[in-house]
């Protein structure tokens, strides 16, 4: 850090996203992209827009809210689209939470919370999970802080039933809780008909994984009116041209085609299940994923060995430090064929250490 | 606002971006946007890239940091590429100030630096600018605060010499020194060559003028590589992917045609020369600028009466309420025809004013 830095950041660890190497290609399953690119009708209409692209996007995204909230059964003022559900999530951080309203997340989930956290200023308690990796809903009950949840969790893909987020909800009327929604679309129930019902709730939703548009950045919060404003608040103090023109023509490209991304999902959920039954047989355990990803441990193989054993063939899955998941890795639900190739790989790496 | 957000964001008021009414079509002459779209060059890579859309870009913008780290004369660790150069003011906030370390810049200039100073908590200090309009450059010698300058200035176009930023930045040796260059293709010279010579200056520029690309949303910022790798820990700590690949494709395109951007930096240059001596046929004053706009008064109609003439007529300009500036128009500079028709309709309205 410079000499210039604030004193506030003399501390601050950024977030490291998933690795990305450039030395040979791989079979990503680290980041929890979709395998499957945005359908030719969902890109159809960013070309449209280049001879446009010397003017300023709309700063309100009216067309592409207006479309997104018609498709979830809101209003347009009751969604919010950002860059990345990584802004709304730093958005949620800055507007609810200071020095005296703090914020709770469980100890294992998104490790950029504790990012955000530290780098707006906000004192934070992670409250574990329970052995078997679930969310105890009551210890999220009156927590005199914001509360932020993913759900379905990651990495472990646990997640928590419509009735047991309303009860969270439900029992934090002074509190804001954010439900971090980026793998609900795999098997989880979303949260979004509960902000008519609660003034508390802000949903977080991204086009990242099911809509396969990572590398686009696009992101969304919904939430009653005044939340949805104060939100705003923050993107016009901050960058009210947050959402560039062909990302905007894209996402509506996207919405457009909603059949695409069903399709897409009930593919994943299949890889998900046969990649799942596969690794049972090869001396796996995993949690019970509801996202399109696996989080799996074997029964006498380290993590980290199978992190680098797999990258030594080719494969890229996720492998996390902490002392409660070390064993395990992440791996991302790609394509059937891709989930054949993992099965193999693992069957070398198997047969090579018991050899 | 809701019940729920921060007593600091209490008194809060968000930047107002220049309107985009939607009820006809206007000459748009009120957001300093370039007349001309992105050439068929720039925008040539992007579509290559729909088909990868579904996996994250690449957070380092390795690609196109290089390309324009090579056209300005700098190496890769010494700009970063942000989501519009409002992003990398936010993030200079943000890393730069604090309560003691306060801001400072001129009384009449862009108006999102005071919002961005209230969002990051920041006190600040508006220095008045002389009677001319012009900055005295003293009045910034050791500022004891982080200094913003644009430079040429907005809305008054007038640019301080290479020489006059040079004594700033070392009359500052304690504080970063910002200089927004949004508008510096348009007869400014910019302060880049500074940035190995001290490492207190922060440079900043915009895709959004120049490179016709407001729409795709793309800024830098140069400075020496501690300075850049504070505000990557900002970026990595908010927002890791916050450029979109589409962006990246066309950025890079962008520079791949720079002689497009020069043949229209030239256009808008002369297009101003000409508009500039019609408005004084007229009986307007204006600044001298440097920008690609015009900061102009008329000797007997208001600024205000101006503006809704010229709205009716159907041309944009931005008008600003500041006390010592609302007598003014700001007016883009577009082509030469858009310039023709303005002059066409100013003639009307002072005919009509004085029939």
């Amino acid at each position: 850090m410079s000499r210039f830095i604030s004193q506030k950041f003399e501390k601050l660890v950024p977030y490291t996203p998933g690795e990305q190497p450039q030395d040979k290609k791989y079979i990503k399953l680290n980041t929890n992209e979709s395998p499957f690119p945005p359908s030719d009708k969902a890109v159809s209409g960013v070309s449209d827009i280049f001879k446009r692209l010397m003017l300023y996007p709309d700063p309100e995204c009216t067309g592409l809210n207006e479309k997104f909230a018609k498709l979830i059964g809101v209003e347009k003022d009751e969604v919010m689209a950002v860059n990345g559900s990584d802004e709304i999530l730093n958005f949620a951080f800055s507007a609810f939470c200071d020095k005296e309203k703090t914020a709770v997340f469980p100890d294992i989930t998104y490790g950029f919370y504790e990012v955000f956290a530290d780098y707006n200023g906000v004192p934070y308690k992670k409250i574990p999970l329970g052995d078997d990796f679930k969310i105890n809903i009551s210890d999220y009950f009156n927590a005199n802080a914001t509360v932020f949840i993913a759900n379905p969790n990651a990495p472990t893909g646990i997640a928590l039933t419509l009735d047991e987020v309303e009860e969270i909800v439900k029992n934090n009327p002074d509190n804001v809780v954010v439900i971090d929604e980026a793998y609900v679309d795999f098997g989880g129930e979303s949260a979004v008909p509960l902000i008519h019902k609660y003034d508390n709730l802000l949903v977080t939703q991204t086009f990242s994984k099911s809509r396969s548009a990572a590398g686009a950045r696009l992101g969304f919060g919904i939430a009653c009116k005044s939340l949805i404003a104060d939100l705003n608040t923050v993107r016009f103090s901050t960058n009210p041209y947050n959402i560039n023109a062909m990302t905007m023509a894209l996402g509506e490209g996207i919405l457009d085609d909603e059949d695409y991304t069903r399709k897409n999902c009930k593919k994943i959920i299949e890889a998900r299940l046969f990649a799942e039954n596969e690794l049972k047989k090869l001396g796996f355990e995993m949690t019970n994923s509801s996202a399109n990803f696996i989080f799996a441990r074997h029964k006498n193989i380290s993590g980290e060995k199978i992190y680098k054993k797999l990258k030594e063939k080719g494969i890229l899955v996720r492998h996390f430090n902490g002392e409660r998941i070390k064993d395990f890795n992440r791996i991302t639900v790609g394509t059937k064929d891709e989930m054949t190739v993992l099965i193999g790989k693992l069957k070398e790496i198997i047969k090579e250490e018991f050899k």
